[in-house]
Parts: C-alpha cells; sequence; structure tokens
C-alpha cells in the first residue's frame, strides 16, 4: 500500500545511542511521563503545506523539489492532489505522527471560482475521511489559505472590497464544514494579508472592525453547528505583509476583548512568529497562558541572523525545554499539539530529507519535553520564584492589591513604618544553571 | 536675570532663508495654520532629564558634560538644584519653549528616604512654580522616576517585594500632588522596571495585576484630588528590561481593558520606542487614534542602526510630517503636545549646543506641521484613502458588518451571485508621490 | 510605435508646483548644475528584471500582475520575450531613462541547456541592438542571473560541484559577451548564492577560493576582449542565503585585496543592502569613497521594519541626498550611475503604476541631488569636517602618522608636555541643522 | 588569607548529578580528552573589569552592587584597588581558573594626568606580580581601556585631535610593558571609541588611516620588547559608537591587509559581538580559521531580542558545541583562551552570584568542548562535508581553479560536454541531527 516515495515505510525507537538516521533516539511514543504517554502529551502533528505543496522556492529562486504530483510531472490536478494524499498519509504513518494540519490550498486544486473550490475540496475530504479512518491519523486542525490568491493581495476579512469580505466568509464555512467533517480538532485563523503594505492607503479602523465582525461569526457558526473543538488565532506581526494585525499574544488579547470574544477564542503561537515579533517563544507561551488564551503551538526555529520567517525544523533543546515547561505549568495541552510548521531548506531535495527533518524535530521535541517535566516532578525553580514573591502573602501586602489601600493610605504606610526597601538578588544565574541540570 | 549659561537669551525667527544656528527658520511661533497658531497646534515642551540631569555616559564611558550645577562643581545638591532650575528656565525662555516636563529625580537631589525625597520634592516645587508664575512657562506633564534607584531595580510596581510596590505608590502620590500644584496639564507613568530581565524568576500574571491594581489606584486619586489633566502610560518594549509589559499601543490597549482603564487612560508615544517594538511612529499614533486613547508624543528620532534608545533629536521632515498628519487626521492635540525627549550626543559639549539641538527639532517639526497640515487641507490623500474602501458604502456590504448576515448567508450570496472579486491597485507609489508634494 | 500598454508616451517635466502624476516636478533632465546636465550627473537606468520580469510573487503568495508578455498570455516565449522588450523600451523613452540594465534569465527565455540559453540571449541581444540604436537608450550594465535556477541552488562559483561552476563561468562569458557587443558601460556580478545555508555543509575557505578565481576570471577575460567599463561586485549580507560572502563594502575590499583584484574591481551599493547589512546607504557610499572602489550605485529604499529585502522606490529626500552629497565628495559618477533596483509593491497592479514609480523616485534622486549639489558648492559642512582635524597639521602630528614616531618616542613626548587633552563638542546637532538648510 | 568575600575558597568537582551550585557538574580540569587536559584546552580566564569593576549601572539606572572596594565604601583609591585585587585573586583561585584579563582602568585609580596613571597602574602591576607568583594564576591578556574617560569620547587614534592619540598610543605602550612584565600571554585591542557617532563630522580615510598607523606602532614595540604573544584585535560593529570599524572579522582582516598587518595580527572574537554585526558565534570563528587571523574568544552570550551588548553568561550546549568544533577544527587554541567577557545580570547581588555565574559558563563550555572533541573524533560530519566537494579532486576541476582555464575555455568545455549540472541535496537537516548526537 505504500508509495515507495520513502525509503522506509516505519522510523522505530532505537534508544539515546542510536546513529541511524531514519529511526528515533529520544521519542519513544509509548514512553510514560508524567502519567500519560509521551504521544498523549507531545500530540505531533505534520503540517500539509510545507511538506507536500511547496516546491522550494524562495524571493529569488524557484522550484527546487521534484516531486511525482507537481503540476509538472502530472497533468490533471485532481490526481495530482490524491497522489499527493497517498505520499503524505504514508509519511504520517512512517512516522507514527498522530496528527496533520492543513489549508484548503494546500490539498486541493484551485478552482475557477467559489464554487469549483468547494466541490474539490469535498472531493479532497472525502479521500482524507477514508484514509484517516484507514490508519488512524487525526487532523489536528483545520484551516483557510486567505493569502495565497491573488485576490486576497489587500486582504481577506480587512479586504476594501466587500466581494472579499464576503468570498473569504463563504471560503471559511467551507474549511469548517471540512474539518468538522474530518473530527478536526480545532481550528486556526492565520491573517497574514490582514494588516498593510502602507498606512497611507489604509484605515485601520475600519479594517480592525472588519475583522472582529469575521472573528464573531466564525464563532457563532462553530456554536451552530456544534464543533467543539478552539477556535485559534495564530500571531505574527508581519510578512508577508509590511504590518499585520494579529502582533503577537498581547496584540490579539486586546482584539480579543475589543470585539467581546475573549473566553471563545484561543491562540496557536509559533516559535519563528515570536522571534519576528521580538519575544521568546516561551514569553509568548507564558503570557498566553498568564492571559488564559493558550491553545496550540506551531513548533518550528526562526533563524536568529534572519529577518524573514525561516520555518526551520527546531534543533536546540535548551529552547526547546522551556517552551514545553511553560506549557506543562499551564497544564499541557488540551485539544492543541504539537505542529511542525517547519520545512526543509530548498536544497534538501531527497524524499528522506522529509523524514529525518521530522525524525530530528520530534526527537528534539521529545528531549526539550522530558527535561521541561523532570524541572516540573523537581519544583526548585518554581519554589525559587514562589518564594521570591512570598512577601506578597502578607496580609498588609494583599490589601495593597485587593483595593483596600489608595495613595493616600499607602503614602501614610510608607512615613509611618519609613519603608525603605532594600533589594535582594534576582539570582539569575542560579536559576539558569538550575535549568541546565535538566537539559 | 539670565545664568548667562547660554550665548543668547533670545532665537528670534528669521525665515526659510536663515543662516543664523542660533534663530529659527521654520517655527514662527504665531503664524497660524488652520486656524490656530503653530504655539498651540504643536504644544513645544522641553524635558528636565536629558537636558539638565544627564552627564553624558553611556554603557561604556562616564561624564563628559562639564555643568556647573554638577555635584563635581557645586557640594550643597539642593544648591545645584536650584542653579539647575535657573538656566533650565532659562532655556525654556530662550527657545520660547512654552512648556516642560520633569520626573520628580531630575529635579530634586536623592534624599536618605521617603519623607527626605518628599520634602526635597517639595522645595524645588515651590521654586518651579515662583518661576512658572514668572515666566509664563507651563508644565505639560510630571512623572515619577521609578527605574533609577537601585531599590527599583527589580520592578516598582510589578516587585516581588511588596514593599517597593508601596514606596513607589508613596512616590508617584508625591508626584502627583507636584504636577497637580504646577497645574501640570497632564501625568505620566513609564515603566522602565516594569518587565523581566529573565521569565525563569519571574510570575507574569501576578505582576500584570500588580500593575493593573497601581494604574487604578493613579486613577482613583487623579479624580480624588480633582486632577483635569490625561493620565497617560508610554509603551515601550524593551530597554532597560528585557521585557517591558508595555510593549506598544496595542499591548497597552489591552492591558486597560483588562484592568478595566479604557476611557480612563491614554497614551504617550515616543518615535524611539515605536521603533524599537518593529513599528513606524506613524503606526502608532494611528492606531492609538483608531482606539481612542491617544495622549500626547515624545518627539525624538531612533538611529535606524541601532538596537537602543538613541533619544536624538528630530532631523527627519518626512517622517515627522506623517506623524502630524495622523495627530491632526484625529482632531490634534487636546492637553497633550509635543515634548522632546531627546538628548544631545555626548560629545556636544557646549551649552549651545543645547539650543542648536532644540531649535534644530522644533524647526523640523515645524516643517512636518506645515506639511500635515496641507496634506489636510488638500485631502487628496484622505479622499483616495475614503475611495478604495467605497465599495463597503452599499447596503448589503453595510449588512454584512453589521451582523445581519452569518456565514452560511454569506456563502450563499457568493454562491448566487458567483461572487468572484477582481483586485484593484494599491496605489502605494502615486501615494508616496502625493506625500512628496508637500514635504 | 508605442505599445500603448501605458496611458502616455511621455512625461513631461512640469516644475515644482505640478499636480499631474504623470510629469515630473523635479527633475529637469536639461537643467545644469555644477557644470553638467542633470541627466549626466544622475545616469539613470530602469531594472529590467523587478519591471517586466516579475510576476508579483511574494513567499506567500503568487503572481498579481496581469501582462501581456507573461507566459499565461502569450505561448511562445521568445515572441513574449520580444513584446516585453517592446514594451521596456517604450517606459525607458518614456520616461526619458538614458539607460537600462538587466540579467540573462530577465530578457532571454529558459533553455534546455548552455547552448539554447546563448542562442536565446544572442537573439534577444540582436533586438536589444536595434531598439538601443533608434531609441538612443544605453546599458548602463549587464550581468549574469546565477541565482534562479535549481542549478544554483547552493551556489554558482561556490558551488560543491565543478561543473556548476563551469556552467556559470560560461554563462558569465555569455553575459559579458553580450553587454559588450552592447556597448555597456559595466558589468556587474551579484552573488546571491555565493554564501551558505548552513556551516555544517560548507568549507568556507574553498568556497572563497572557488570565488576568488572566478572573479579573477572575469577581470583576464575584460581585458581579453578590451571591454572598458568597470567590473563591480555588488555587496548584500544576506538574503537569499543566510550568509553571502560578499557581505558589504569592507567586506568585499578585503575579498580583492586577497585575490589580488585591488585596481580592478569596484562596488555597486545598494541602498536595500547596506540597510540589511546595518548600515546607512551613505555609510557604504562613503567607506568605498575612502577605498577607492566606488562604482555604481541601485537605488532604492527598504523598509526600516522590515528584514528583508523590500526594494521599495526611493522616497525620502534628507536620506537621497546624503548618499549623492558622499558621491558628488568623490568626485561623482563615472561609467557608473543610478539604477533603480526598484520594484512596485505586489498590490500595484496598473501599467502607470510603473511609470509613477519611476517618476517619484527621478524626482526624490532630482531633489536630493540638487541638495547635495547645494551643500558642496556651500562647502560648510566640509569644512566643518576639516577645522576638526585641523591639529593635525602640525607638524608633530604629522610626525606621529608618518612614522617618524614611534610608542616609546610619543610616551616621551606625553611626558614631557604633559599632554592631558580636553575634549571639544563634536557639534552634531549643528551639523545636522546644517544639512537640513539644504533639504 | 581568603578575603572572606564568598561563601566559599573552593568548587569541586562533583560530577554530572552534581546539584551543589557551588560545584562543577561538568569541568573537571584534569580530564583528558584528546590527549591533553580540558584545562589545557579551554585555558579559562576571568574578566576584571565585568566583575570587579563594573558597579551594576545601565542607562536607565545606577550602581546596585556594594562592593567593599567600591569608592563609597572605602576613601582611597589605591587602598581599594589592593582589596579589590584581593578579593579578585580570591576568585580565581575558588573557581581554579588559570589566568584572568585586565584593562589598566579596571585595576588602577584613575590619575591626573598621564604620569600618575602610569605610577598607579605600575604600582597594582607588581601587587599582580607577587599574587601571580603565589598562586599559579596567569595572564591571557592585557589591554588598555581607550573608551571610558571622556578625553577618549570622540576616539582614541582616530580622535581628530593628534593630543589624544598621543595620549592612548603612551597608554597603550604602558599597557604593554605591564602586560609584559606580567608575563601576559597575548594582548587585546578593542576600539569601541574607533568609530563615528555621524559621518557629518568625520573624516573615514583619515580616520582608518590613524588607526592603522596605531596598530603598526603597536606591532613594531611588540617586536623592541620581545613580546612574544599574540596582538590581537577584537571586532564589534557598534556600540558605544554608531559604527565601529572594527566591525567584523571580514571588516578587521581587509583593513590587517591595507595597512600591511597581515601574519602580525589576530582576533580575539566574541560571541556578542557576532551576533550584533549580524553574524553566529561559528561563523566569526570559522572565517577566522578560514583566513589565518583566529587568536581567542570571548564567551558570553546575547540576548537574541535585545539589540545591545548583554554580556550574558553562555548557557546554551548546542551554540558553545559549535564554537569549540571550529575552535578545535583549526587546531584549537595556542596562546589563545576563553575569557569569560560575560557580567552578572545587575539584579544579581550577591557576591556568591559570581562564583555561581562561572560555575554555569565554565560547565556549559566544558559540555560543548566535550561535545565538539567527540564530532571531531567520530569524523562523520567532517567527512559529510569532505565528500560534498569531492567533485573538485578531478583534474579538470583542478585546473579551472589552478588558473589553467580561463571563461574561454570553460565555455568550450562546457559546450562540447553539455554540462547541465544536476543539484544534489545538501542534507543539512540529516547534519544537524547528526549534531545533535553529540550535545
Amino acid at each position: 500500500m505504500s508509495t515507495s516515495f520513502f525509503s522506509t515505510d516505519q522510523i522505530p525507537y532505537k534508544g539515546p545511542n542510536n546513529t541511524d538516521p531514519l529511526a528515533f533516539s529520544h521519542y519513544n511514543p509509548s514512553e510514560v511521563i508524567m502519567g500519560k504517554t509521551m504521544a498523549e502529551h507531545l500530540r505531533f502533528a505534520v503540517a500539509y503545506w510545507h511538506n507536500f505543496a511547496w516546491p522550494g522556492g524562495d524571493p529569488f529562486g524557484g522550484q527546487t523539489f521534484d516531486r511525482p504530483w507537481f503540476p509538472d510531472r502530472i497533468s490533471d490536478p485532481m490526481q495530482g492532489a490524491k497522489l499527493k494524499a497517498d505520499v503524505a498519509f504514508d509519511m504520517f504513518t512512517t512516522l507514527g505522527a498522530p496528527y496533520f494540519c492543513f489549508h484548503d490550498a494546500d490539498v486541493r486544486p484551485e478552482g475557477a471560482n467559489f464554487a469549483e473550490n468547494t466541490r474539490n475540496l469535498e472531493e479532497i475530504t472525502d479521500v482524507f475521511a477514508g484514509k484517516m479512518e484507514q490508519t488512524g491519523v487525526k487532523l489536528l486542525w483545520g484551516t483557510a489559505n486567505l493569502f495565497s490568491h491573488r485576490r486576497f493581495m489587500s486582504g481577506a476579512s480587512t479586504n476594501p472590497d466587500p466581494d472579499v469580505f464576503a468570498f473569504s466568509a463563504a471560503t471559511i464555512k467551507t474549511c469548517m464544514d471540512a474539518t468538522h467533517r474530518l473530527s478536526g480538532e480545532n481550528y486556526v485563523l492565520w491573517g497574514g494579508r490582514e494588516g498593510y503594505e502602507t498606512l497611507l492607503n489604509t484605515d485601520l479602523k475600519r479594517e480592525m472592525d472588519q475583522m472582529g465582525r469575521m472573528l464573531n461569526m466564525v464563532v457563532e457558526y462553530k456554536h451552530k453547528i456544534g464543533f467543539k473543538g478552539m477556535i485559534m488565532v495564530e500571531p505574527k506581526p508581519q510578512e508577508p505583509s509590511k504590518h499585520q494585525y494579529d502582533f503577537d499574544v498581547a496584540t490579539v488579547y486586546g482584539f480579543l476583548q475589543k470585539y467581546g470574544l475573549e473566553g471563545e477564542v484561543t491562540m496557536n503561537l509559533e516559535q519563528g512568529h515570536a522571534i519576528l515579533a521580538g519575544h521568546s517563544f516561551e514569553h509568548e507561551i507564558a503570557l498566553a497562558q498568564a492571559l488564559g488564551v493558550f491553545g496550540s503551538i506551531d513548533m518550528n526555529r526562526n533563524d536568529y541572523q534572519s529577518g524573514w520567517d525561516t520555518d526551520q525544523f527546531p534543533n536546540n533543546v535548551p529552547e526547546v525545554a522551556l517552551a514545553y515547561y511553560h506549557i506543562l505549568r499551564g497544564g499541557g495541552f488540551t485539544s492543541g499539539g504539537t505542529n511542525f510548521d517547519a520545512k526543509l531548506r530548498r536544497q534538501s531535495l531527497d524524499a528522506d530529507d522529509l523524514l529525518m527533518a521530522h525524525i530530528g524535530g520530534m526527537d528534539i521535541c521529545a528531549r526539550g519535553f522530558k527535561a521541561a517535566a523532570a524541572m516540573i516532578e523537581d519544583a526548585t525553580l518554581e519554589n525559587a520564584v514562589q518564594q521570591r514573591y512570598a512577601g506578597w502573602n502578607d496580609t498588609q501586602a494583599r490589601d495593597m492589591l485587593a483595593g483596600k489601600m489608595d495613595l493616600t493610605s499607602i503614602e501614610q504606610h510608607v512615613r509611618s513604618n519609613d519603608i525603605n526597601p532594600e533589594p535582594r538578588s534576582g539570582r539569575q544565574e542560579y536559576l539558569e544553571n538550575l535549568v541546565n541540570r535538566f537539559v
């Protein structure tokens, strides 16, 4: 049943001393940590777009990959889409990845109009349904690509043309339908064109209102059809647009409040997007946890010396460990998971490069996750933080926070007691060393 | 009455062909534009800290400036503070700047404890009151320096030690009192230590709650004492902290909503802080206008090749014009104004360098403002934006936004009418050329 | 004879009060400044690639432009190439641009192999020769595209495969031949793939040696065929590669020395590339002048908030003025010129957007150039710099530099004379204000 | 003999399962790897300035550290300097660090003039000589601080005032003398003020010539006094200056060639400086090795989200491993070593924070070094690189590089053999996974 695209149809776990590039060294799906298997904790998903739809181009060069399902190799686009699906599910099962994620445009041929797009999507959805049943692979989330086609060049929900808003809304509906039909566990919105190239031709306020209305309709439709998963927004500060409205977690949180969507919408966080916004990945995760809007992650890595989205596979255990530490501190994933929104370098031409990239990513995540779990179980770090704020457990301190004192009474308190606080060490280097015990 | 610190006590307006470095070429305070004088529109303020308190140090070198009021020149700190005030008001009147701004720590000697700090501040407040009456110079805003003293090294309101929270609250009260006593037109909070160096020792959620409580107390106290000006938060993403909670306009807006402060608090926006957050200055202004939280500006310039806050005087008319364009589009300043949060380069040792820096800044602002006013009056740009969104005036389009349609009915609409939108040119280059007609 | 692609076939000069978007307001080609016409000073060139070959894609979206010569509109590629040439020369003459620049891949269809590429290029070269004769438009420089085709994905001269080195060398030869045949005034090399994605698979030393040999062969061939123009390298730090060997002016200068090419090779400098390397454009120009390697410029603008090459048309007069100031200080262009390596925003769909973008760019350059010329003629700035270093005219000072003193004798001099230098103001703000008199 | 400043006077090695924050877990000085002990390989040095001279200030706040040798605690500066030396050597021996490094200004009180500076330095040099003999601690390198005092605000060797050049030259001589007297193994020059704040007041060419002459005098003096160590320049792109001439390895290499210093001068590379220049640390090391100018390293870490020099202690094993991999590939250190140019966070107030910061840094380096050594011994990575370039071993390929072919003959070769190269996978993900086997 295999497509023979890859050189193997199973990636075994061989343990930490493994030297086989087509085996896992650290990701042992059935290993139990903190009461659950690694598979249950990490909830890995493979991204359809980078692996199967991207031809290997960059702004200065075209296609490098040679795939049997690409238009230059197969003339009937629906046949190409089906061959692509065969190879994709082949890869999911070969890797033992429990989930995948997709945009409509990744999986179905582009039609001449909305109706044809929808028919194509429905046909592929049926194909997927069969394969999912057959393989047990599940859908972590679905989403609509509202940024690649030229009709979206000036935005989808934020377009100056209401027809594009309408086209976008209708497309989202079909993608939510497909996701629901496939028992997808969540639905994601990434607004790469919801922003501007220049303020000179842009009405910020109007565009945000349009985006707010669209997101409200998505939430209304979710409830209407009984979709139980999370609706997640994925922040990114820029690229492709000069400025994107979903800049980062804090920005999206303000947006959700303004449009009455708190409690309805969470976020899908990506390492590379955090970096582009001037944050560490763990910052975005910790902030989303603090604000109650954490949903899922797109695990990848941005080159720290590049100013665009490099979408590389993660390869730095200490960084990945801090990400999972903050996920675990907040209780771990619920319906979210670890999607690899990462692509091969365009020079990595071989089929097995796809496997090795994911093996490396899954192993790194496994190592990072184990380190994070050990840090949680050890609790020294958490206790150090608690201890630092211990003074706030005093009655007077609680009263200040609880609104029982005001500036006048606090001033009186400072004067009466000649409060003259002496600083205490923040112990950053000690805590960094502590983390390094675990990674 | 002059201190003779500067080589002149009046900077005249000499018109666009001026070559005298100690005269204005563009800022003509009494010139009427759009119904008000330039002085009334621009509302220039001089910053006490950079001009009179900063010794010229940077992370790799110490004091370069040699000022008669510095501790190495005068042993009694209160006498130094008074001489500093003499020179400061000398400069305000020489420049014809209608406003100034200050932190407590800029103007009064540091005391041994809170009580002494307060006494010192009150003594200087009296000195200022006399000088303000004498000269007609006014206070645009006051603020508390809760970041320089080592007691604030781990935060002021967000400190893990509640005593620092209390000390900060009491200090803010005294600064609000001083501002009120001097008929200050606004009060500002900048939280340079309200953030973290490392997430490893930080409880994000707790710290934001502390900060929310503090800001609520400030608003409560404002109402209690009948202070009529705006309470403004000044966003900055980082520096001195690795991460600051008041990252940018969008972040602060989310914070205000979360802590019930919308409608009570606006923002003081700085060019250099916008740049550090990855935004253009006009973005931050336009966004604040769109969200109804625009207050005032700190006009300066950040070196685009430097990753820290360079606080240079503005010198690029096209950029300044876009800032004022968005200010004017929103109706211009109310109680806010144009504060120069800019400092001399540390190699600019001479007294007159202070004058020339401000003359250059005021002239650049005047040129930028005039260009912005001309763009507003011309209206071609505004009309082009309106025209771009004209399709949204149709009934069907309005219905989509007004909540009269949902995803299902919009999909039906797209299908029935075979909506297949064709993109239209965004005309960015045309609009950029249009702006260049005015600058 | 016009292709009717544009709405006009002539862009007139209408003076500074012009409001016609299809007329020049500042660029008056025949106006004489400092003894030469503006056309002779500025030597404008139009870039073939961005204007006629780029379909409007970005990393997140495909073609937006609809051009009659694109493959989706015309099936015979050579016929498309000729129609493209018709429109291109139409645009050159409409704008009154004296020059153009091209890569082989911009102008000829991609062939199945080297021989077919060459035949195609020769056929188009003949077409160009005819049009150049007819219109008087000249070739500022030619170049080879050794980065878009997948064969170059791992480098051209720096490829691990010697066959790619050979293919590249042969291609460069054909492009030098075409440039020579068309009386091109210079030849440029930009090495977008001469660098690495990861050090893990890269032998830095070997690759630099390969690149050094290639550049030597280019210089040898130039002399062999009697090509009189400059051979120019165009620095860029990264993008598309993670690291490019021709990082910036200083790096290329070190490379030229190492491979014995000083005096043979100069540089083509681009604003956007300077920004990506962490420099201002004027820095790169001033450094190239100081090192004797200045050649030509690619005038464009990089968005300061974007970390990739945005290649926008210049629109900031103060910045452009400083660039031309340093060009003029070094004597102005010889065989180099001002090439617009700038592209429309992908939302600027209309044919006339191409004209307006160039009109804006040429007007901005004209304003900047006039300001620069005025600064040169005024000489206040230059004199201030000279004055600052005046102490070095003393004999003792000259002796130190001339090698007549060593550390020992200088120490003796410091001791004997108790040298204890007092710093003097750098007067930066004064000088910035001075520049603003002219822009 | 201990000063009792720290809570311990010995940091033992306790192995990988250690949980004692005052013990090493990975740095076992006497462990033999690849034929030498870890102490011999790593050659750790402690930096005097950050640890003992820096008061904990940043641009927005003053002193946080409370040290008994600081001026606010001890009135006689020479007595302070001696107490500082006591604690410093206490720390060197407690950590078992074999080396230290210093600037003159770190160790001696600032005098009223050159003569007094020199006397103070000589007095402290005698103190150091005694302590070094007593403890066996050695000097990795000495250097002159030519950037902190206001006399250097506009440069040292590049100053517009020749008196500052002379003062700098004399000071360098005294620092070279002190380094030589203490048997220092190298001498370093870092030019934090050798650059500019604005091009408007700067003559680039003249300043580079001045710097070239100074460096030549340093080399001449080295030979005159028989100093055997390396003269090393330390590149940094900016900060404190807007632009520094020693931007990065490639820039300095060009400078050395221009001023005839190739073969005489090598470089001291710092992680944080590499990051600020837009490079990875391993890039700078690999490039210096490729160019034959590698000398020594300043091991630290820059926050990837901060645009200034954060000088944190290293804490990321995978990154450190790649640095040592490239050092080992080039043969390891000769007279250079691993200096921690890293400082405590200013909130880390406690004496033992100094120890823990270094323990963490030394452990991280030990882990990274061991991984690098294992990668070298394994050789899979090196072999993969060799294999990638194997085609260059063919005769024809060698001939192309050796200058036996030119563009004409290579074109002939491409035509005759219809050379049409097919790209091969760069295998980046495979190689990244391979590295992760070792870290």
